[in-house]
């Protein structure tokens, strides 16, 4: 058997593929035998959702050795002739010529069986969920996602820039941090006042998993024009729910240059990238999402495709919030930080499509954001911004960044922050500051807001959380 | 002054744009004063590595107070019209109309003077480093790579995967591996054998940064077919070298359905793209890098580019190197690993061209690579191949993966690894094993072989070494 006539199932389905000699390689999914002497197999190999038909005559050699005993999960290569298909919703099936078997997979003991098994199950066997159709379409579509990521930034001229992983500063002094060590906790050396000598760690000090490649991001901005980071960020917080992971991927633009409004304009114009890119080549994948998983994935995604985003103030958006006709269970004021429920009413009832919030409350916000002047009342706001879609709620948070140096100063002051473990990102504003903004998109929201997927550990391949870090 | 006619100093400098009113947005490198009445200015944006002159004329009504005070580093918005230049080596120039300074750069305290800093330095500077031609060239050479390692695989249908920074399995048994902890060292948890009670850390036990993401890439390349990684990847050894990173990127390719050949056709092929993008898109860069820092990088790159790879077996390997007229520090003969010394002699004396070599003593490699049958003087060769490239030596290291249950868990004893703590690994092969192959890249061996760039520190944004985690 040659490879050189290989064709993914996904290429077997295409018309064209009508009257080749090809190759399929993939894994079994089903096996039924027809009494007129032949079987019928359904083979995937992950190119696609779709499985394509094979149909085994008997008098293949090993039809009776072989063939008749395959089951869910044997691994298979198999030649012969696609042809088009008299089946419902199949275009090609192929007539076996040759079939060769590379893996068994006992039914006794192979997990993924016919039968549907619970997400829960489903991440015990996190080394098998990606053979399920509902794993390999999140697979798949998360892949698109990443692809489209890349494609908007460098056709923009974007440089991808890798920030650190392992950091002795901790970003927005906020958010838990897991602490990156090679000292043996047992045996930890100590210094003379009997403290840990973290002088004796593999980093000469106390070392830590980055919350967020933006500080450091905007190094690279504030040189070279614009850059993004697309890769692992970590929170060490001990919350066990469907919407936090230990660990995430995260996109973070940085521009030079760029003040709130063109911030805004670009995150807009990344989302409707993304899903139109996704709508555009995942539209089996997505047609599944909406039969099986939720059914208002089709309508979400028109949504940002088609309508410009809405853009409120802060204080805008609380005024709505106070006059609206809803119950929440967290009450609104001027001054608090927008709880879920409120961005579900803003973006899911009150207009109904994506909404871009900014022009928070100083004291909600981090040192780093632009500080706008008090407005009639008094009220001082940062020129941050929150992107909100209908079911995730955030999915982008950004800012304009304070490029003023005294401003900026006297905002670590407020908040008692360390201005001398800061002094390189200090520097950036004493050395030809720029107006710059940016912002961060999680990947797994992203992938959860496309396929309507409740649960954020079932949009990843592996999901840490606390008690979990196996695989 | 409008956004809406901004160009990048790239685009500025295009014949194209002679004629045109634009914004330049970037900072100064230089300034010069001339006699007559006004002034030339050299600013840089990042998006290439040459300046555009801009030339200020006294008229303007902030000549005397700001233009005559900008030094390197000021940043600036400069409106005018783009025109043929005179001048030596520049196609274009700009007549500034109106010039407004975002940031000044004090010339006493800024520390990217004219003059030259050595790397070591500017290590120290690493906030500062990429307003440097040489460190923007880098990045630029960095990003341009990264695209094309996207593109590269994405054209193929591999999915884009990721698997797991932190993990509590132990990868291959090998290397040292950092410990991810939210443990305090000075009170840690103990059980009641006064032992550290790791049930109570983060993930419920000793949990660490990882060292590849291979066998986790192989959960998903038996489920869908080809994927590849490109993440973070963490080593913590204690070694002060220009060779070594405690966290560098990787790229990780892994098929299903593949043997060795297919496996070096495809790194080969993987290569010669990413040397043909650069070569393409990054010229200016590349002969900055052939002028100031290696001038073998043109040769090096026409050598990946043009040539097929030699391929020859570890076993040749070692006979050319018994019969080499050269001395080398350490001897040879079969079964020990190869040093640099000997990939440079057999890449860049011998064959002088890049090569595969293939087939090596199963005793020098992992457990999971697969066994061939013992040759006639009874050695045992396991399915690896490495391909060297000259200067750098080995760029890429890679397996057919043993896919044979019996063979893998005999190989596992034979190297004392418990079966257990590779449950899932060795599911693999018990449900719908089959051939399977792939290999790793190091970026910034990538990066440093297209440069010429002799430390690897230099290639990275920020560079983990023992005692280095600024920033």
């Amino acid at each position: 058997m040659t490879s050189s006539d290989k064709l993914s199932v996904k290429q077997a389905r295409q018309a064209e593929a009508i009257g080749q000699q090809a190759t399929l390689q993939g894994w079994v999914r089903t096996r039924r035998d027809s009494k007129g002497g032949f079987s019928f197999l359904e083979i995937n190999d992950g190119s696609c959702l779709s499985n394509i038909q094979i149909i085994v005559d008997a008098d293949l050699p090993n039809y009776e050795s072989d063939v008749k005993r395959l089951s869910a999960g044997c691994s298979i290569s198999v030649r012969g002739e696609v042809k088009e298909s008299g089946g419902r919703g199949q275009a090609t099936e192929m007539l076996a010529k040759e079939l060769i078997v590379h893996g068994w997979a006992d039914p006794e003991s192979y997990p993924l069986q016919k039968k549907r098994h619970s997400m829960e199950k489903l991440r015990e066997w996190a080394h098998l969920r990606p053979r399920t159709n509902t794993f390999g379409a999140v697979m798949r579509v998360r892949n698109r996602i990443g692809r489209s990521i890349h494609d908007f930034f460098q056709e923009r001229d974007f440089l991808y820039t890798h920030t650190p992983i392992i950091t002795a500063s901790d970003c927005e002094g906020a958010g838990e941090m897991f602490r990156v060590t090679t000292i043996d906790p047992a045996m930890p050396p100590k210094d003379d006042k009997g403290e840990i000598d973290y002088t004796q760690d593999f980093f000469d000090r106390p070392s830590y998993l980055t919350v967020s490649g933006q500080l450091e991001g905007e190094i690279y901005a504030t040189a070279l024009g614009k850059i993004y980071t697309f890769g692992p960020t970590f929170r060490a917080e001990n919350s066990n729910t469907s919407r936090h992971l230990a660990e995430f991927w995260m996109v973070e633009p940085e521009m030079a240059f760029c003040e709130l409004t063109d911030n805004m304009d670009l995150a807009e114009a990344f989302l409707k990238r993304v899903v139109a890119d996704v709508r555009q080549d995942c539209e089996e994948d997505l047609q599944f999402f909406q039969d099986r998983i939720d059914d208002t994935v089709h309508e979400s995604l028109a949504n940002v495709a088609d309508k410009p985003f809405e853009r409120v103030t802060y204080t805008t958006a609380i005024e709505l919030l106070e006059n609206a006709d809803a119950k929440f269970e967290f009450p609104v004021k001027w001054g608090v930080d927008l709880q879920a429920e409120h961005e579900r009413y803003l973006t899911e009832q009150h207009f109904k499509s994506p909404v871009i919030l900014y022009d928070y409350p100083a004291t909600i916000k981090p040192f780093y954001m632009r500080v706008n002047d008090e407005d009639e009342q008094g009220r001082r706001t940062v020129r941050a911004m929150d992107v909100l879609v209908p079911r995730v709620g955030e999915i982008i948070g950004g800012s304009q960044r304070e490029e003023r140096l005294e401003v900026l100063e006297a905002r670590m002051a407020e908040q008692s922050l360390d201005p001398e473990e800061y002094w390189w990102y200090i520097d950036l504003r004493r050395y030809g500051t720029v107006p710059h903004s940016g912002f961060g998109l999680g990947l797994e929201r992203m992938v959860q807001f496309v396929t309507g997927m409740s649960n954020i550990r079932d949009v990843i391949p592996f999901p840490r959380t606390p008690g979990n870090a196996d695989f």
